[in-house]
């Protein structure tokens, strides 16, 4: 028994495709390791184990251009819902801190702000296939769209990658609105700072946290 | 202009495995075609197109073993989204018969009856998937589960027919309870009697509904 007291913890790092994402979940995890002797495992989303990332590679494959974004939002849920039973559960079991590089804010984000589905569909969806397990603390990397564009440097996007900037600003405006929504939970970061200053953001949020556990 | 007026027709078949749904299904085709003068578009669940049967191919990997019930619920409304928008919903609206090998009350069965998981989460995921849209008639071929397992005479079983027997009960009683909840749309057929009879039979039923149409 740690301090995470019998019921781990739970933190999804959500934004823009080139908002530092890995990055961060790499300092973090590190941090938390070295600094705090806690035992940590990341995820990543769509993906985590075997059947995800099969799964994933459906929802990347550039060739699948007639897939209907209600599609897109069920396969989602798919590989959310089997990582969720087979890995962060466990995991969070365990006593372990499980660092999601997405989780169910990026279907809010993407398929309802970016997409123009229904949020109401996509709630209802997102209740399936997790369970009702929300993360601990969400930290939300924001920064300008554009800036996000040209940090990725890919040779060859990927589906969901070439679908623009005017897409990803939609994203990001969604983001925002849920962490006004959900204050308490979804923690913005500024991401366009050096990434050691966004460490320091993220840790503060992290403190807070761990202390009302102590 | 036909007699189907504008709206299509949309039947569905339903049964365990080995209870003659394909048998069936192309002989009503047939009927339909030759005796009718109808345009029919036969649809196999899940698949009937790329990603759907690219998300079949998933689903009935025997490899997949670490699959939970949620996942291939989820996978199935995944492909069943795709298909009613790329297929099911043009077809109809170009006014042909769709024949169906399997739709909604498949997940009820397998997925409810047979694997235990929540009718309410399933239902609300039926819905989610399909839009809303029902069959306008829906095939019920019944028949004791231990002669449906004598007459599939394949050599290398998929990961669901493994199941056995008595998941197939449970899946047949599902399938019973389904037709006593809703009679007006789910009619049972006898599905151990000869094939011509099981025709005769669906063609009782198909003749009442296209009355009502005329």
């Amino acid at each position: 028994m740690n301090i995470l007291s019998g019921k781990g913890l739970f933190i999804s790092l959500e934004g823009i495709d080139g908002s530092g994402k890995t990055s961060l979940k790499e300092r973090l995890q590190l941090y938390l390791e070295k600094n705090c002797g806690l035992e940590v495992l990341g995820v990543r989303e769509p993906g985590g184990n075997i059947i995800s990332e099969k799964i994933r590679k459906l929802l990347l494959d550039a060739g699948n251009q007639g897939m209907t974004s209600r599609t897109e939002a069920l396969l989602y849920a798919a590989a959310r819902s089997q990582v969720v039973e087979e890995v962060i559960r466990p995991a969070l079991m365990a006593d372990k801190v499980v660092l999601a590089d997405r989780y169910m804010d990026s279907t809010i984000a993407y398929q309802g702000y970016g997409r123009g589905l229904e949020l109401n569909f996509l709630q209802q969806l997102n209740q399936l296939c997790t369970g009702g397990l929300k993360p601990d603390l969400t930290l939300l990397l924001d920064m300008d769209s554009q800036e996000a564009l040209q940090r990725r440097k890919k040779d060859i996007p990927d589906r969901l990658e070439k679908e623009g900037l005017i897409f990803q600003e939609k994203v990001r405006d969604g983001y925002l609105q849920l962490a006004r929504e959900e204050g308490e939970r979804i923690k913005i970061l500024d991401a366009g700072q050096e990434p050691e200053r966004v460490l320091g953001e993220a840790l503060c949020y992290l403190d807070k946290l761990l202390l009302k556990r102590l």
